[in-house]
């Protein structure tokens, strides 16, 4: 059996990597994107990558397909929620993958996005995505808000650590993303010549992702989080790296610390703990890695992932997997590049 | 029923590029990965993109694994003649992705590569795996030379236009190959500060491949081929973009030489003639992109691919495909990152 | 003495970049620099690497500062041809490093640029702004139109050769030029994600200094060229290398067409011909590198140089130098960056 | 009058650098270059982009060249301690741009550099040449110890916080390099493919400049500092970023922070506190920017230089400026690319 997804937002970075993952999975038929923009145009012809692999058409609205039994909402925040009330009134289980439903409380929402929330029932009933943390509330959910790419990295390199008791809760967390998390509109900062030969902070206590990180952490470990997150552009497409940056509660050794992360993570698909993680390792498919090292009365945490893959989209149809009752690892069941 | 493959040369860039398109292969078992330097030691221990994928362990030589089906060769030169002698009499057959089998005269061999052909009757029988080009002849096959990456590019832009009559024989090619092509060894040339804020031209008329575009081209259209052949360094990681300039030898519109592309690639999997030729398209896949403008009484044609899939890895994985009688995508079918 | 210069565009690339070699040429005062969006501004406030070196501010008009006596046009094309009518009427000299200038013919702007020339009488007196060709008539003009970065690569690599009568007059040439040659305005090409691990050609025939290049050797060497030109984009940040493609004549050696490069270039300070050309060695300079090799019956040229200043603004300094009389390396006599 | 410098490895990154510094400095004569390897060659053969500016040839020894008046060692470590002794003998004043003089205790450099230190005499007489925090003790010095790369950037953007008493001792440094801070040499990790789209982590805990960063901040700030430092690999060539993370000791507003920094760079000449440090403002030249921002009860600071100038052969030339009782900004008296 086959089932019918949508994509509402098939023009942009995570739109068009949904579209990669789904043209190829073996229980999905990829049956609309919406592109207000392309409408009535082939697919391939704006995403030259799937010439072979699809044959359809750009669509002006989801509504505009009939049939559908899933939709992956990949706009700017501030869509999704309008969106996805209608989807909800006819059972169709949802993901967005923007921020619109990742904070739990609507004036939080208010305060980072700098608009009202227009579903707050979405808003409660939102599950949030990261599967490792909270597979099982995943698996029930019919509607569940994708985490941002830098909080994913994040999230699994704290979430353990805050939960073991060994560390302060005051962390730094230095964020290094690749250009392709920002998204596809051009802009200054991410012209070439502006960001090509040089690494930029930016956001610097400002960014979205940090009461999200926050948030999640908190859920997890049931301990506060303070996060001060730094994040920082750099010259590379895809990968992400965040080091996070912790002080030990009580002397803890190399050991100790890794026994936390292997416990967590040792049976996971797409989660690893390696003495070296590497951005080249897992870009261009679903796999993260996390690494740790014990400095003295201090650690450092590695998360690093692609942005695009397990820190959006991929991450994206992982959850969707666990809410169909799919095998999880269905259509993302490969390596990365590794060069 | 699955193949079980060896690997000749698992440490380097082609032959970990196989393990990681094998792994995946649907009728394929990777049973073996030579590496002198690592023998013994786990796969993944080296190659952790791998790590879920494969729990096999280095072994120093090919003939340390039974009942091999296949054997890909992925060292440097030199090496592959002499391995494959024993896997022929052993009734294996092979594709051997370095230099060795690639210029039918062992005089050209000597030549081009500096030593004498130890293998002269592997040499005769060799097939040349370009499979676009030289489809049937791969199918019955036991010995594939795979093409090398600057001449798969060049290749697939400049075979069809040469065997139209629509062109003279003296083509400039101008290949920009990513810094993967040139392998996993460190050196001066390749040393970051060196290349990454530069495009280099190097190896001017004496690149191995020169000889391997002119055998390959004749072989196909019929008519001499004089190339000159310029490669150049250009500062991404992987990707190769073939620049082919062409005179006219009688007026012809644009529609004339699109219809020569098109006839020749338009029902081909992998092979696409498209108006804009990108290498994000196609970039971690086997899909290779040609394009091709007129410009009065001339001509440029771009072959696009990824060097270390359809420019090697993955088109032997598409030849071994022709030559145990599998579909000739098992494996390769899945569309480039796009970002 | 000291002249007073003022930059009509003081944000863009161009104008940035003259600001940064005018500051410190020892016998020019930076009077001004315009720009609409930062009128009143600080201009250190905008181009933050000038701090300590000019306390400035950004004006409107370049006519609200008083007793210039040279001036820079550092805008996008259709601007020069309507400031620089006013400035001939008050014998200011000035340099035009848009294209408004550079094509003698009146028709052939119109046809390149999309728009009527409205100021015949500056297109006549113009001069071409290549010192190294047409270094007497830049002494004694009052308007000279700089060259384009492509343009000045190419017609270095070009113009000797084509005056020596060696080669043919269809030439083909592959250009290569980092991102910072396209403008600071953010654009989808430009975008990181797009370009970062790319080689784009674009604009195929149909780039604004193809005809430059036609009519600057054709006065220099006095024998029609035809050029196909070909831009690629490649993920650098300043740099260009042009390889030029000819096919020769009549037999010639090595050392013939050695001796056509050292005889026009032996003696000059900022143009080189050297074994190697490298882009790493030349940039930050106003000094460019030539480089040939003869393949059989046919050469390879290359022109590399930093697109904005032997490119632009370096060479605008160069002109000025010798339309005011000074040496002619004043605020140029630097090395390249080498790594 | 001029004085006459000879460099001691005249072929790495830092003595091709202050190659390229010393031979347009005002004051100097760019005497020799010793290199064992070009010993005889023309130094332009090496170093193209000194074309035009020396005539030397490489030196095997450092004495085979007369009548210095100053030299600096840009060797690897180890090398140093070996030369200098004989050359204070002479007189002749000179700056290590190695390790081997910067940790003033013996027994840390042979704990941190694995060998015994050979010249205790020069270890206790050595002076730490950053010059905006120790400028009147390098003026009397006979021997600098010039800084490291990253600990100059570190160091800058924390010794006058630590000073002011604001933050709590234990700072953790997350460094992100350009790749030719790592040197000449090629390595795996500096090979392209492995590091021209990714960031890698390396020597955590481990790196030299620790103990360095460690040292100066005690001497400037009058209390013990605890680091915690991990160095990150971005692909640029030049430029390094320290991102440096600290607890506040007490309430303190940005205005406070900000008015510790003003205070201790406004009136230096190379040193700027500003509101957005950027690498592109710096690269090329002396320049380095610190920036900071206040993130509830703690705080960001970030050390910005390119890694070849400030953080290593131009701080070497503003230190021998300093000692030889020269203007402190002769031959660097330039600004950043900008772009």
């Amino acid at each position: 059996m086959s089932y019918r997804v949508g994509i509402i937002g098939g023009t942009g970075y995570t739109g068009s990597e949904l579209s990669r993952l789904l043209c190829r999975h073996p229980d999905i038929e990829l049956a609309a994107l919406t592109s207000r923009s392309n409408a009535g145009k082939d697919v391939t012809s704006v995403h030259g990558f799937l010439r072979g692999y699809t044959d359809i058409k750009f669509t002006e609205r989801i509504s505009d397909t009939k049939d559908l039994d899933f939709v992956m909402v990949a706009t700017p925040y501030g869509v999704a929620m309008e969106e996805v009330p209608a989807l909800r009134e006819q059972g169709i289980k949802c993901i967005d993958l923007s921020g619109d439903y990742r904070l739990k409380d609507a004036a939080l929402y208010e305060q980072w996005y700098g608009k009202e929330h227009s579903d707050p029932e979405g808003l409660e009933k939102a599950v949030f995505g990261q599967p490792e943390l909270f597979r099982e509330r995943i698996k029930g959910a019919d509607l569940v808000a994708n985490p941002g790419c830098y909080a994913t990295s994040a999230i699994l390199a704290i979430a353990p650590l805050m939960k073991s008791g060994l560390v302060h809760d005051d962390v730094f967390v230095d964020g290094k993303s690749g250009t392709s998390g920002a998204g596809m509109t051009p802009s200054a900062r991410l012209h070439h010549p502006t960001c090509g030969e040089s690494v930029i902070p930016y956001k610097i206590g400002a960014h979205r992702h940090q009461p999200e990180i926050d948030m999640a952490v908190d859920m997890f470990a049931g301990s506060h989080l303070d996060v001060a997150f730094v994040p920082h552009l750099v010259p590379i497409v895809r990968g992400i790296i965040s080091s996070c940056y912790f002080r030990l509660k009580k002397d803890a050794s190399q050991e100790d610390v890794d026994a936390v992360y292997e416990k967590q993570y040792g049976a996971e698909r797409f989660v690893h703990y390696v003495p070296e993680p590497s951005i080249r390792d897992v870009v261009g498919s679903n796999h993260a890695q996390v690494g740790s090292k014990v400095l003295g009365n201090r650690v450092v945490s590695f998360g690093v992932l692609d942005n695009l893959v397990k820190g959006a989209s991929g991450q994206a149809v992982q959850n969707m997997n666990l809410m169909l009752g799919l095998p999880e690892a269905d259509g993302l069941d490969f390596p990365g590049l590794g060069v």
